[in-house]
């Protein structure tokens, strides 16, 4: 699994017991998957269709720099699902784990679209070929 | 299920194409049940510790106004176990359902405590016993 | 009265003296009474147009929930006119009360438009009629 | 009455309809006597008390720029009294008006106390007093 | 020059070390910068090209009151020259300058355009002269 | 250079004209630029202290996904110099360019304080050596 995207915790992110609000959490995995997503199917009409469940390992606390991991479970006809894991940037420690998260290809009018991507390919990749 | 909070769907609320933003409605349900479990466990130290899948079966767009239920499916001896259902106010359609939510007790140096709740209780009915 | 919406008060809700901002307290009455509206005339173009004098009676602090609580006073032409307390979902305490809030039916070119109503409705009669 | 603060109308800034949220508007204003309240009164610790009727009189859309002015009414013994009104920068129509705002001077504890001002002063004098 | 838009430093504009984060003091001063641009070059339509270095000269904590002050350096064609400072309203302790920021008129398809201003106006002039 | 961080650019990060917000592009940059010093430096009082001239090259646009790229320039005895590019993930175009930030260690106090780094270091290595 390959971990991009990092966030700062914050005190507009923590819940009022002083750790890492929940939903924050689960926000910054829903984007992180749509903007992964975005990038592999090349189409930005990309929409969460569903999660498998969800397991809060740890928590974080002010200060603490978290880091958000993709990877692909598989690209289905329309889809593509994908799998996220969420650590702790300086212990490694897990924080959250999502073992599925589907998202749906859509066209302009909002409905699925076969998105014709069997595998990872890199941005790197596609400009150089051009 | 009692639908509780309502939430107006504004800009800031929405992803880059235009509907709901998927993680805002995590984030919604997560301190909905965060909100629902403290007045259940009369305590403020309470953390999400699972969900399972979460079905994403309609969207929501600027301007609608969605209601977020929660209803109780069991009491453990250290924690409670949520239902959610959102849904569009107007139209009663189905946004989002999850069907269970585990919320846990916590004592102030963050181990998980026994409750000794039961069953679910108003405010109305503490406050008049007193 | 009615409570429904309920917030749970967190760290970006406070003002630098650790209590609930005022501005944000506003911010929620507001929402509430705009979507209550909505409900109630059926459209979803309503603003703002008066509030009565505001006392701001106690205050609310990180980790409590608070419910806003809505009552129709009396519907105009194009109007309704509404009534709200904010009170701490534990101890019952009132935070703030407005006595009136009058909202504006607009039609679409933002003109005040007759909405036809003359008393509250509840959404699962509406669904039931049809 | 003077008018300082400025505040650009941006997306996040805009209810379902797309005019600038009311909501927004008064917790502008909240803050800004807040922080015209702390400055004259030289203590932090201030609280908004009372508002008087509120009247919204035109509103504002995305992109313009609108100033929020502060004028003291009085000062009292635990208290002081300010008046506002928001408007649009470029035109100089007026957004909102409030007669009273009502601010209240605290001691560490949270209790009311004398704050010993009797007229406005400037942060430019105090310091060239010293 | 002079001071205009003041912040109340609240728990939301904090770093997780508790002083105000480096970048929210950049974001108000942009808003800032793109605000005084508009109200003088009357076109809404006003981007950020470039700023000069920037010193970090003292921070702010939770409650701090600052003020952001903006001056004229020069007009260009197409541009405008703007100089800030950021300090403390309660003690004139700088807490940020920018020796120039340089603003850029545009057509409504995105181009730069010569706006014909070669000094500072005020609005009230603006307003009296009709 | 790499690019670690990622953003999808959604309507809260929009200006009125609706393009990416300046000030929005700006904070990210500071955060990342803390959050990668503080991960180098083992030490999250860390702050910013200097940055040189800005350029704004291009813009984005709603539901654009923008990358966030840091380098160190060097390492001083209490300060790391970095240098940062932020570029459109899928066309590679630059957005914004900044030579150096500086970014300064602190004690628990708030003074400087030498870190002891000289070269870039990795998390897994660090965890793999103990």
């Amino acid at each position: 699994m390959r971990f991009h995207t990092r966030k700062w915790v914050k005190p507009e992110d923590l819940n009022p017991n002083g750790t890492l609000f929940g939903g924050k959490l689960l926000a910054w995995i829903d984007e992180e998957a749509a903007l992964y997503s975005i990038v592999q199917l090349e189409n930005q009409r990309v929409v969460t269709k569903h999660m498998s469940e969800i397991n809060f390992m740890s928590s974080a606390k002010q200060g603490d720099i978290v880091e958000i991991g993709m990877e692909v479970v598989r690209f289905g006809k329309t889809s593509i699902v994908l799998k996220s894991e969420v650590r702790n940037k300086m212990t490694r420690e897990t924080i959250i784990k999502v073992d599925t998260i589907t998202m749906v290809n859509l066209d302009s009018s909002g409905k699925s679209l076969p998105h014709g991507k069997t595998q990872i390919e890199y941005v790197k990749d596609r400009i150089k070929k051009d």
